[in-house]
């Protein structure tokens, strides 16, 4: 992190001094993703210049690791011609993610200057719908046909290989463009070259279809530890592969829409980092579920209210609320967050649920015990109350946690049932669920057990 | 899911009618890590008789996608010799994984009858501290020497070149065994056969320590898109390589760590699926937390018990209160969770500190008005409060709202700062927080205003 400072405070200072020609030498010996992130905290006409200082070779792959908006801000200054040529040297999936951020117009000026073939593929990923499997694909791989030799592959290889965003796998097509194997880079250096693919290759390959949702292909990525996937069509017609690299993002990605869901944000779908997003952004991602969960609250009030009168001779036990809600609302959570966590690892299934109960009812029962016998001597002892209001405060509180882990695992699993998003049933819902019911099962207690008619 | 039911159908009956030809040539056409999800899923007597009629080529990679009490019971059943041989099959790292989980006696008898060398390899990656990047590295790699050809490259490759975890790049030793570069392998398949290694190699090589830790690993993998990464010792001698599946398994075990803690959860640390683990276990890994959120919410019931008697004329004041903790506590989280999320992925610095608050505190003041707002409305209409109460608990939500997410932020900062886990400091701890200040303000609030003594 402090290396990479003193090298944006010489980077700037090169281009202070106008000594391009060290700068360039410079920027040629660093990895191109750090030079974007040095890009992306530059202004913005530091930035472009550099850009420009740029050796070509290296333009495009720095652009395609700049932050959206500095991305906007070079094309727009760049003449459509130079835009056109850093488009045509973009990776074609790297090229339509980019060009799905621009503005319409944009687009239209940018591909109509691009080359025929670059504006082919990259038309073709645009038309994926978000979160395919075909949208994060890539159109760049080496296909080989079954009758070529080990001989004929490599001249394959050498013809279009470098061009490919990964070429260590290699895909074997029939006559139709039907994926029929594969054959790993390393088996084609250590054959004779005059073997014949069919002969070698796998047949053995899984591959997903162009309209599958992008978490069923990193699900199979973790499964069978591949660096690459396959893309087929509804024919299973080859049309692109996955990397891992892409993968990895996801992932990430994935994460943290869960997170954001169980802490009642809705996820913001560009995926900015934290300080990118405005003020108002954040605010429209946080309020609707703020909004809905304090109208929830209302339910509860109008229970403590509706108890408050017949209460008024037991203020004391108003003291305990807080607690038996807190602890209620944790012991749910906990519930919560790991099933939705275990459903969305595909550890847990439907067909488990009444396995599932069953676990947090017993685990619910020896927390709710352990927690109230440690309160029952705390409220005899320290807040000296009577035995019998002591003995209200901790049945309900053994309730309140079997009644907090069962809702808290009941509820993720039935959304998964009906699919709706199991992440969006965690914490804050339940909380207010088990707030209420908490306060419904106290008062009930309490007015049954201290006899007080309401 | 159902394909795999049926075909799990389709093994017992083979195994029952003892049709084992017939069943070893239907394994033989399967993923191996299938064959282990079935085995997993099976009697382990059963799992046992699969596992001795498969083809031996697969017995290793099958044993090493099993789950730990699958493993166990299969190398217990086994002879020393059988179970030295499926070891000495397994790749290093993943017999080290195995290795872990085993009694001290089993690993001892085991290893006493492995090969010297595989011994060797084990024993070293046993060596590593946990989480650290030597204990997720393999030690089978493709390594060449500067001076050595592409031809002689080729040759090497084919002497060890299958054995090795990956071998789509490899790695460029000077005579000290020192990391000088690395080569991928599609460049010797391009490249002339004369041409030298030292010429054609990539010098610009990011490697890791073996001390390191292992989420450093997976950062500078994703932000390098790398598929597999040299390890190195302290002296930058080449001692192994880590690769991306790995990393995606760390990937998934840190989200949900991180996830776990935000729940008040103790993360269980040998990654087993929720249904393999047992009561009493998820019992301790959730009840410190509870009790320890318990014992502070006592402060929040103190604070009600001390105002209760000054309020007693004005109860009303106590329907309230849930909707304002809930709010708060839902408000802090938002921000805590963020802000979790933004350390963990490294888009926020501690340096961050004021931009982060500034931020936060912003977004408060809209979300806590527009909240208010609805609020008062709700209040006045519906509930028909007075406006003087109304008004109390309108600006009490403004303020619980703003404390939240300063708290919220500032919390994981600081104990990211002083080197404390950040997800500690997620939702339950800020809820408990924010609730007593919440019912001090309204309190003090109420107090002033109502001018009601204490």
């Amino acid at each position: 992190m402090e290396e990479m400072a003193s090298v944006k405070e010489e980077i700037l200072a090169l281009l202070e001094e106008k000594r391009y020609k060290e700068l360039r030498l410079k920027l040629s010996d660093m990895m191109e993703v750090d030079i974007a992130s040095i890009m992306d905290s530059m202004e913005n006409e530091d930035s472009l210049k550099i850009f420009r200082i740029l050796p070509k070779a290296m333009a495009a792959d720095v652009f395609a690791e700049l932050e959206v908006d500095d991305q906007k801000y070079i094309i727009m200054s760049l003449s459509t011609n130079e835009a056109s040529n850093i488009i045509d040297n973009l990776m074609a999936d790297d090229a339509a993610d980019f060009l799905e951020e621009m503005p319409a117009n944009v687009v239209k000026r940018i591909l109509a200057n691009a080359s025929p073939e670059q504006r082919k593929d990259v038309n073709h990923l645009l038309k994926y719908p978000d979160d395919s499997a075909g949208s994060i694909m890539t159109v760049e791989y080496v296909d080989l046909k079954r009758d070529m030799t080990v001989a004929d592959a490599i001249l394959r290889i050498r013809e279009i290989g470098l061009d490919a965003e990964t070429t260590n796998i290699c895909y074997v097509l029939d006559r139709k463009r039907l994926l029929v194997g594969t054959v790993a880079l390393r088996y084609l250096l250590i054959r004779q070259p005059d073997e014949i693919i069919g002969d070698i290759m796998n047949d053995n390959v899984i591959s997903i279809k162009t309209t599958d949702d992008q978490e069923e292909a990193t699900r199979l990525f973790q499964k069978y530890d591949f660096t690459a996937m396959p893309v087929v069509d509804n024919e299973d017609r080859l049309v692109g592969i996955i990397t891992v690299d892409d993968v990895m993002d996801i992932m990430e990605e994935e994460a943290t829409e869960d997170i954001e869901k169980m802490a009642a944000i809705i996820p913001d779908q560009t995926d900015r980092p934290y300080l990118k997003i405005g003020i108002l952004e954040t605010f429209k991602s946080r309020m609707p579920w703020l909004l809905f969960l304090m109208v929830s609250a209302t339910f509860t009030g109008a229970i403590i209210t509706r108890y408050t009168e017949a209460l008024s001779n037991f203020v004391i036990l108003t003291a305990y609320i807080p607690m038996l809600m807190d602890t209620g609302g944790n012991a749910g959570s906990q519930a919560s967050v790991s099933i939705i966590r275990g459903l969305s690892l595909r550890e847990i299934q439907f067909g488990d649920f009444f396995k599932v109960l069953w676990k947090e009812i017993r685990v619910a029962t020896i927390c709710g015990t352990v927690l109230s016998s440690a309160n029952f001597v705390k409220l005899i002892l320290l807040d000296k109350l009577p035995v019998h209001i002591a003995g209200i405060i901790c049945i309900t509180l053994v309730l309140v946690v079997i009644f907090a882990k069962s809702i808290g695992c009941t509820l993720p699993m039935v959304a998964a049932k009906i699919k709706l998003d199991p992440a969006v049933m965690a914490s804050p819902l339940i909380t207010t669920i088990v707030d209420a019911v908490s306060l419904l099962i106290y008062f009930a207690l309490a007015t049954h057990f201290l006899s007080i008619a309401l």
